[in-house]
């Protein structure tokens, strides 16, 4: 059931790149088959209900603008369901198989433990049935630790063990919840999971609290039978001014440190990986390579702003890569392309979320046609093998093998007073090759 | 020897602070005693040679300002020897214990191993000449495989195992060389151990061949018995776009993926911080937290410019708090503040190079004796304890043992239907606490 | 009459460096003599209306922390008068001489013009009685034409005409209200004067209503004979991804081509100027420069995060350089310090708020006394003159004067052959210099 | 008369958005006539000597990589001659139309002003005949000001008045040679007018030795004839700490207080821009708004990375959207794209030095297409148009005219008791759009 605030914007169609209409797609093409799979399958994409029903357009200089209906007043019960309705009629319009929430987007405002587990439960039976009548699916479920003021100094690695003991209290109702609505992963996002202030903080401790709490999850998940994959989401700050989880690199070092590295997996974010200064692509190569990709949530930064702006991505040539380097490491498995995007505090009407949603899409659809070109071209990946090969043999073979040790290495070099040969990186026809493609 | 360069420059001595002369030093007394050790013990000062000795002052923009005579032509025997005795003599001038060299700083230029091997290990004779004269001291040694042009792509993961073989050279000797000259710690920076260009590299591949390698180094200093401390100087980026050992958490993954963390610990620098997004206490504290603190490169990055600037330190708060966190994780063993920073390049006099060194110098000792007076007073480390110890007790205590699960935890919060109370972080208050310490 | 929130407080009185207690001056003496004047006088310190009395600790990731009383329910009017009672007991217990307000800081929420202008002049009335009271006087007014919906799109440079009505129906409000409760300044900040997308904008056109507006107020402020000086506040971007007035050199542009360079002066804040990629002293040398230094926001930004933190200075060197520069320029003279700076949000208590402005008001107050012994030393101001001495005659002289043209000057080189002789820039030295000021 | 370096680069010619080929234009054809004007009138090339034939591949942290056969020696008058031959056999090859140059690029190198004035002279007469025969233009000349270390403390902004008659001699030279050339303009880049150290700088100053100095060259410009634009080239620092031509608007900024505003313009520079915080079209668009819009250096810098980078650009959207505003403002006049982009240190061919022009040159050529499609459809222009109709009439026009002040427009408010009515300001719709024309 729709409360009408969609009305106007129509069920959004392929109708082919020649088409001009905002409200159809060019691209993307959902029964398609790209790579021997559909475009829906291959891309997972899914609605995130934080900016696209929850958040009314305030910013730390101003209030709302949106005027949503089912903002007007108090997150009660019937604003919850208003919002459910209009969101599940969003999401349908879109055509996309997939939805992401925390626990507190999704039901009443609650005072206290007890009212918490009650809210969401009355909620989790109403998305239940939404998602059975829509067939839209749960990509991921995920409490929200950092907007209540209990957690101002965070939720697992708080100070205050009661804090922690609230944290677990809502993770584990928001895991079971994503259990029984059938999410295929659960995502952790140290929001305030990290420190404002290094004074006042024992780090170390903290550190402690944080791999303890990812065990207790990741032991959760095993009890209650939940198959899907536990993610953390890498940030390196903001709103702290130093978060834990800063990069899939640091993440990775954490979950070797609490032995989770075969159990938790990385949710990165295009935005989260440009604030801790890395390419979006150089995020995901680095998570394929150490094993722990896991999912994306899709948006773009402001290149000349230093915060996380959250914008729908526009940069075809960034997504290009992107697919290119998920598709290289095999593609999504439970993972997919979560929109943690929101539209413009200036873009105050429906159809603006609209603009927003199909034009990432398109372009994400857009970006997969392009990887797969690339893919069946081969040359790329060629050329990346072609400059390692000398490793397959010789001193690189043996030196990889442990069968020649430092002195035997450098033995070669002075024995046989080497000098190795220059050889270009190509990187401008390399890039000029991917231009060729981005199209 | 001295050739005289530095002959107007005075030995530095303590003059106290009320000695207004530019050429004294007005808090370094190198044996006053310091909680329980002289300033000279806690504070271990290196002089670089790279920056202080063999750069000329050229940048991306223009040619060398300094016209140091040494450094008239080409790098021969003599221009290495005179360049030794100089070096020397500056050191012996400011009165500090140590100094730090790659093998090239040192020696004639060579063009083949065999030249390099030849080269290095005429200049290792008479280093330990001139450390015997002096009683100067080694506080590590290195090789430097960024600057041939050999290593445009890399040493130890370079694309070519030929230059992997001339780095494991150059590695072996420089290692051999900081072991007979009895340093104290054998440092790996990864200056070009990274890539320009995401679309020609193996990442997996190249961090694989770095793990490797650093494995060779770890086996051959015990094969010969080197009791100092292998190092890894974490930096970000520049020269390349992406420099694998990012910062000290990313080491920290590296070394637990290759089985290295009790083998090899972080040289960590403050400009290598800034760049990384952090702030140097940071660093320290997390290198403390995750058991890998070893040695310091004390500089300053310009906070306005992107690159390492590789300035003399002069913020006194900021190595207040960095000699405040080393002397809580227990100060320096095999390390020490090795300065890795150099003059402006509009510092062209050999006095420059002197002010540069006693300023920092003096900066730091008086961080010491602030940084003491904070440890003596206790208040800081009191109000963090008091802060966690929530967690010595009850759930707290319980979940970090093991004793509570998820769902036990969880259930506490429902039980008790917890209302945890807000409680300020004090940060101001902390903030002007240091200020008052910091004189 | 006190409401009790600040009623733990103590009034805050100078207690002497040798003090340890939290709630005492170590340096800000206000009546101590310096360089002729009171340090009161010298240091005109304002506490504003909107960091300290108006936000409620939210952020852009959670709600509010501080549980201020007058915060719990609607912006009314008793609201409104019970903040008042508070913010005026609290100042009073600082000491400082002046406040700083925006319209809306101190007024009931008002939904129209009609409103806005009834209850911004009642509690115009209930200050002025407080300011005769207490002695508290107005540094400076403001008008807030960001926060509300209206403003999304900017307010003087709003594409909506009747927006910028809206606008100038504040602005005069504040301007007058501003005159008669004999405020020294009236500030104006363009919080969404600029743009989020560049697509959608003309940016000329709104320079041009920029221009216009600005010169509005300028004829206002002389018709109704307000003696104070108008002050733009420069910030590149936050809010809007490009805000217009950037920084110093960018309004004083703005200045000359709408004929303002000698009506507006700028406000500097540090935070902005750190955010636009300068150093607050370079802001304050540069405004000296241009003839247009009018005031300071003081504050510092966090050097790790992208954003503008607002949070209390803490660098005692960096303050010590701003005061120096500003007491070159020749000091305030109806400007002064305001305190754009918040606690964190974590720093819930009222007590938290005292130490925020504690420590930046004693703080700046041994930055004078720094600064003073710098000037009084005088060889910071002698090595400048020096160093340009050779502009007071010869070629330099006539190039100034243009008694020489460029065939001129280039002939004099060539005719004698010239070799300009390399001069150290002495920074190292220079910057050891300060630090030895700095204690 | 090539002497070899390039003999295996082909003449590039245009086969069409089919063709494979990495040595053809896939996109460039420099007779098609788009919105009137053929390709080559609109785009102007330009290929800079200094990073494709003077560079030899060194970075800070390491020597050359290139060794192309001129650079192995002294820069003598027979490597000078090398150079040009192979500059000019590669820029035919391209096809393009233009050259850009620093008198030292092109010269042996001179020790005195005597030497400097006959080196410069001698190749002046050869290049000359170089254009000749080629047909290749001049686009503009320039003086290298920063790269002796006599510049080390600025050229025109020195302290010393000997250096400032040292580059007037060489202003003055390379002007001149740009007239005999019929260079179309002449560029001045302030390498290093700007600060290391403010402690040391007197700003005032040194920005009237900039205003005086560049007043002397638009005069001398007059004097001799020369038709040509003079450009100011912004950027924000590097190689000094801050460059006083930061960035458009301190440009406009600085040429009115020196009366410059109608005589010089700026040349916009992708990479700089983005240094200063903005985007690469927001200064192209607002140096239209500003009346100043000059010429381009086109490239890129690298996102993560914080210094200038001088890449090739390679990302459409970018390209076309700089393309699109350029349109805008009515195209080129005297100006052109110079691509002041290097190859990466690591692309050591010469094939590399190709693709990069290549790759960059199509992908303008693509940009062009795109934004003259969306000039030609219109609908992003109305949209603007549309947005600001309301000030055409009522009280926005009379704002605008004069003809209502503060206290009416404020009235006019107040009287109606106004409601504005929010508008969607359509920021995703409009990225759609500009992704819809980006293929």
């Amino acid at each position: 059931m729709s409360r009408g605030y969609f009305s106007d914007i129509p069920k959004i169609e392929f109708k082919g790149p020649e088409s001009s209409d905002p409200f159809s797609y060019q691209y993307y093409d959902k029964d398609r088959v790209v790579l021997g799979k559909t475009m829906e399958e291959h891309l997972r994409f899914a609605v995130c209900y934080w900016h696209s029903f929850c958040w009314d357009g305030f910013d730390i200089f101003g209030a709302g603008t949106f005027e949503r209906p089912w903002q007007a007043g108090e997150l009660d019960q019937e604003a919850a369901e208003h919002k459910l309705d209009e969101a599940f009629d969003f999401i349908s319009k879109l055509g996309v198989p997939f939805f992401c929430f925390h626990d507190v987007d999704v039901m009443a405002a609650a005072a206290t433990p007890q009212e918490h587990v009650k809210n969401l439960s009355v909620m989790v039976d109403k998305i239940e049935d939404k998602m059975g009548e829509t067939g839209i699916k749960l990509l991921w479920g995920t409490a929200n630790l950092f907007s209540h003021p209990r957690y101002m100094a965070g939720g697992a690695t708080n100070p205050d063990p009661e804090v922690a003991a609230y944290a677990a209290m809502q993770v584990r109702n928001a895991l079971e919840a994503t259990h029984r609505l059938k999410g295929e992963n659960y995502v952790l996002w140290g929001g305030r999971e990290g420190y404002d202030c290094a004074l006042n903080t024992a780090i170390g401790h903290e550190l402690d609290q944080l791999g303890r709490f990812l065990n207790m999850v990741v032991e959760h998940k095993h009890k209650i039978g939940f198959k899907g994959t536990v993610l953390i989401e890498p940030k390196p700050h903001e709103p702290t001014k130093h978060q834990y989880d800063v990069d899939v690199a640091t993440v990775y070092g954490f979950l070797k440190r609490y032995g989770l590295e075969d159990e938790v997996k990385v949710n990165v974010e295009a935005n989260h990986a440009t604030l801790a200064g890395h390419s979006f692509e150089h995020e995901i190569q680095l998570a394929n390579d150490l094993g722990v990709f896991g999912s994306v949530d899709l948006n773009r930064g402001d290149p000349q702003n230093g915060w996380d702006t959250d914008q729908f991505p526009n940069d075809l040539r960034e997504i290009t890569l992107a697919v290119y380097y998920i598709l290289q490491g095999g593609g999504f498995e439970t993972g997919g392309f979560n929109f943690d995007a929101k539209v413009r505090r200036q873009s105050v009407d429906a159809e603006d979320l609209c603009h927003g949603h199909v034009g990432a899409i398109d372009l994400t659809a857009r970006a997969l046609l392009n990887a797969a070109a690339m893919i069946e071209d081969g040359a790329l990946e060629r050329f990346v093998e072609d400059r390692y090969a000398g490793w397959k043999s010789g001193v690189g073979a043996k030196m990889l093998s442990g069968d020649l040790d430092l002195a035997g290495l450098a033995d070669y070099a002075v024995d046989n007073n080497i000098a190795p040969v220059r050889k270009s990186g190509r990187q401008e026809y390399l890039e000029n090759y991917v231009t060729r493609f981005t199209k």
